[in-house]
């Protein structure tokens, strides 16, 4: 092979939003596989809020990534050759956790090949059945706990995780109210995904809109984006409310800590459940999630959409779109042309 | 009967701390008892922080008191006068969320009459054994759900809650850390109580006390004040940990709302469960609290203190005990002297 590797390598730690020369593009050559190796070409590469988590030295749920080491993400790709029995030419993997490169060699053994479901495309493993299905199922299953007739609140509800759980819990037969950036994406929430409302935090009052909507207060709070929006819920809380603490994507790019929520005092006086999770936490248990996902899907219950991007080169740049609300549905990089 | 009744009543709601003219002591006559009914004389009246939640009219758990009513709060009491057949003259009997009032007329239905445990003073009714007590069991069981080997951070140490809490969670085999706001304190927790280490916060620097005392982190604070103690037991939490929010002492004489800890994405990075309570929600399981903490009191595992005062007339001034940190253990008014 004559073509060369590209990874994105970690230059210095951004400071607020991610510039030029924080990530640097490197080419290497392509070394021989090991026995039980095989290289895969990137088809698709995920884009999501933790990268910018991954590329601080602040405290974070993994360490971060290294100067000078590739940058840490996951996506999908072709196998383009093999010495492993398992896999060929074609095949399409799941890289997990892997890195920002064109060519990742991957490990035969452990490796996820993924199934063709009838009608369900492609992008459907970068969102509903991708680590971002998997955060919005068990946060919310596991830690929210739906009852019928709850009321869900969901912020960046439009996002990959956000409009996967106001589906899920329209299916679990509650009253689901999403928070969004845009009237477009206010629209998509309600006409196509099936939410009861959506609010446009950018043209309207938060709290009044709440009130609005929620007559009978929020009994599940699915937190994706910290900050004044936040306390904008908090408020509202219903006794014995949970809320799974998925995200603070409103915080990422700051240079100083930002304050807590003022009515903390709340989840005492409302006895709400708080819980933090991280979806690697809940990976053992991938298959129940994926498999209850799959079927929604295929029912026709599940709407996604999927903001591509093209180019590998244009990973870093596109990084923003998540933090200036850009995205409706699940970020991702088109690196090469997926299947047919 | 010739004798008059007392009752502090709520004239207006304290701005701040609480001041004279805030609560006003009124007298009035004793009324006859209906068929059912008993009438105590208070022996001991309950302080807590709670008390001074319900003076106000922010949104908390239960209806503030009214303005004219009287004060709402909990006590011993013995029967001097009784038309049901199950209570005689010196019972001692659990007034309940009764009122601050000399002479309560309770109905004899459902009251809970007091045992006499060997060698257990009456004291722990209104400490171990009572919703003090249970707030430590159940909060710290329930919720903090401690394993041997853990290591336990406990605000407010020195408290009626927060002294259980720790010898609770030495019991489970836990290492026990407790903030206080006194030397007199710390060393009753670790030369009586028995925890491992205790900060004065008001003297040390509370992170750097935390770094050296839990070499391991800190996998459950029991979080009973708020602010910056409980910011800087948050920088320090493990991952999976658990923070039952039992109280917030700091803020409850606030005028304007505090902001919350700065470190709140912490929740998120350590996968924290922070779960608000009320012991109220736990009254059907007190049995079975109370039944442990008897068999730990009688087996000598539980040492407690009672701060009492004397004089049902110094109740409203000596509710300030619990905010300047002078009370050591369950605060308590002694309104009548207690029986042999």
């Amino acid at each position: 092979m004559s073509e060369m590797n590209k990874t994105w390598v970690l230059r210095q730690r951004p400071v607020g939003e991610i510039k030029e020369g924080d990530l640097e593009l490197v080419e290497t050559p392509l070394e021989p596989l090991q026995e039980g190796q095989v290289r895969a070409k990137t088809v698709y590469l995920s884009l999501d809020p933790t990268n910018r988590i991954w590329m601080s030295d602040m405290d974070a749920y993994l360490p971060p990534v290294g100067i000078g080491d590739g940058m840490r993400g996951g996506g999908l790709a072709m196998v383009v050759e093999s010495r492993h029995e398992g896999f060929q030419q074609g095949d399409i993997v799941n890289t997990g956790l892997g890195k920002w490169t064109m060519y990742p060699v991957l490990n035969g053994d452990g490796l996820a090949k993924l199934p063709r479901l009838p009608g369900v495309p492609l992008t459907a493993f970068m969102g509903p059945l991708g680590a971002t299905g998997m955060t919005a199922y068990f946060g919310l299953m596991d830690i929210g706990k739906p009852k019928a007739g709850e009321t869900v609140v969901v912020s960046a509800a439009a996002g990959a995780v956000g409009s996967m759980v106001g589906q899920i819990a329209k299916i679990q037969g509650c009253r689901v109210v999403g928070i969004a950036g845009s009237d477009d994406k206010c629209r998509w929430l309600t006409e196509v995904a099936g939410f009861d409302a959506a609010i446009n935090y950018k043209s309207e009052d938060v709290g009044a809109a709440l009130d609005r909507h929620c007559p009978n207060g929020v009994d599940i709070n699915f937190e994706n984006v910290g900050g004044k929006i936040m306390e904008a819920v908090i408020d509202r809380l219903n006794d014995f409310s949970r809320m799974p603490l998925c995200g603070m994507i409103s915080t990422y790019n700051d240079t100083t800590p930002a304050p807590g929520p003022s009515n903390f005092a709340n989840f005492l006086m409302r006895r709400t459940l708080v819980k933090g999770f991280i979806v690697i936490d809940y990976f053992p248990r991938f298959p129940e999630g994926i498999q209850q996902m799959a079927q929604w899907l295929m029912e026709g219950k599940l709407k996604f959409e999927t903001d591509i991007v093209k180019g590998f080169e244009n990973a870093p740049a596109s990084l923003s779109r998540l933090f200036e609300g850009k995205n409706l549905g699940k970020l991702v990089v088109e690196c090469s042309p997926p299947p047919e």
